[in-house]
């Protein structure tokens, strides 16, 4: 079997921690491809992570998506290999939320193992470093090939830990109630809301918005894109993973506005 | 043909734009290596860009070089791919100025093509996203030795777009205006002068020198290197692209002295 | 001989110069896998760069291992490559003491070079970015086999740079005074101190701990992970590198107690 591409996302950041998954890949699989998604996810922001893997994973190769946002690392939460519906996928991570959304959209796990005390682990294993001595060693073999009941304890997948976001509250014509699901690199926030909840609060393309956040009433506008507003303009758009999401031109809507994710965001037709 | 390699260089931060792009990559040509230039152009700072570009590419190898500030993405400015004189290299990005100076470097272009509509984007494409849904598809054909009129609509080259910097106003013994090109990632200021140009003005090497920015006057030396100064000194020097440069040893000339591209600085013999 | 992995370790940021040196390895090297160990090294903070070398390189393959953090760059320190005991590894980088600790890990060095004037630099030689001049071009060349005593100027490995770090002060019962060896990217304070210098001092697992850093007293616990804490809550741990360490609980040490490398941080049991 040809060794498999993995992708990484972590919220690692810039120092050596993701360089030093890095290495315990090349050591066992020296071959396979790492794609780092990012490192940049907040500290510990579960929720954050679970959303950039989702909307990433569509645009990636097959293979093998490795993810760590752990907050309860050294905890008993369990750590998983997840395979999934989607033909020649594998998800490696913490069970604790971080990869049920993408798992979901690619089909459903079919096969999960506790991966804890993986034979593939480095020992010792840390109380602090699980990306480097489960996580990364786990996700190079299965890139190799290996079998995922032979990298942990199988688990019934139904009892994976989910993560569920609240959908939009919503009846015909009333404001548009939508909590942030995370916010960018940008400062720009993705909301829990899609173009149909817009459309069935009464936004309209082109036409101007009131949005309330954080207790403070703001114009704006529901654009295509951000050069469609002047500099500081205030815009609702469709971002690139076709989430309904509020942005500042050219500045941070989190800084101007100061969104954060978790929030809840209200939208109406001005 | 062989796969050729691709450098990526864009202002999409930390966050998951560039690993998605990345990704996109992968799945298009997995055998193609990706070399990341940087990721940390100031968000849509066109002439920052344009200028790592031009001082990175001549130490990259023959490839596909993509590169992304697009501050006006989703507008109707063009999207292109461009062959330079300069052997088997390709460019790939908005027709902003960003990829200019770089195929001026390399030859000037020989062949360019709108690929806005490309057959090879990913649809549907995203208003906000085109790294993600032309730029790195396009790349990611070319180095798989696909021909750029296979990619988009072929046009006069002569029509792209310039980016041009003022070149600094200098009559023999007069003082120095030069412009600041960019601020690197260490705060230190790149200008648009060279070496000849301090000659010019009467700067010598070792030598004392007075410099104004920002309404404020400062005691500096031209110097060779930043450790040829006290820590907190102001120094002159030529920047590993050769360009004219102002520092602070182990500090950042950014912070401490007020300076941002497009500023402009004055120098003369102290 | 095939060609050999290489880790990257600098203090060059996000912006373009590691990059740029990955352009220059590419472009010698362009079958050779380069693994970023990490590029967020505190500017010039050589003690920092030596201790994450040290502790990334027992988990990366073998092969050549570039390191930049190099303040005294276009000044008469030495650039090296080294060859050490353990098999078939190199180093290469600056002759400041940032390759002393990782040289005694791996064996100590058994064959050194002066690279300053190696026929693999690029000419000509900036003054300051040996990264990209010096030192990458010669990693390149180690990674495709080159010999030693063909890119540089033999010297006697003992006269390497030594970096020491000052031992706790120990008396038996007495409180443990240990130096500050780096901070980390989440603000977690290493220590120049083991698990057997907290036993000494009468420190035990899951105890409270006494903690006075920069002039103040905190309370804290000696803990096995950041969750056995509430948020907030400071712990004494072992660092997943093996060294006693100082944490918040989803905080930053460093900014909540103000400690920063070199410091000398107090601790006795409560």
């Amino acid at each position: 079997m040809a060794v498999r591409p993995l992708t990484f996302l972590s919220d690692y950041g810039a120092g050596e921690f993701a360089g030093v998954c890095r290495a315990v890949i090349a050591r066992i699989a020296p071959e396979a491809p790492v794609i780092d998604l990012t490192h940049a996810i907040a500290r510990h922001d579960v929720r954050q992570g679970a959303a950039a893997l989702v909307n990433a994973l569509p645009f990636a190769p097959a293979g093998v998506h490795l993810a760590v946002v752990d907050p309860g690392v050294g905890t008993s939460r369990r750590a998983v290999a997840i395979r999934v519906a989607d033909s020649d996928r594998a998800l490696v991570g913490p069970d604790n939320g971080l990869l049920w959304p993408a798992v979901a959209r690619l089909g459903g796990a079919v096969e999960a193992a506790d991966i804890s005390l993986s034979p593939a682990r480095l020992e010792p294993v840390s109380a602090t470093f699980h990306g480097r001595d489960i996580f990364a060693p786990v996700a190079a073999r299965l890139a190799l090939g290996a079998a995922l009941a032979d990298l942990g304890e199988p688990f019934d997948p139904a009892g994976l830990t989910e993560l569920v976001s609240r959908p939009p509250a919503l009846e015909p014509g009333a404001e548009l109630r939508a909590e942030v699901a995370y916010v960018d690199g940008f400062g720009n926030a993705a909301l829990v809301a899609t173009a149909a909840d817009a459309a069935d609060a009464g936004l309209r393309l082109g036409r101007p918005v009131a949005i309330e956040v954080a207790g403070r009433a703001h114009h704006a506008a529901y654009a295509l894109t951000f050069a469609d507003l002047e500099p500081g303009g205030v815009l609702v758009y469709l971002n690139a993973s076709g989430a309904l999401a509020v942005a500042v031109n050219r500045e941070s809507a989190a800084e101007r506005l100061g969104i954060a994710g978790g929030d809840t965001v209200v939208l109406r037709p001005r």
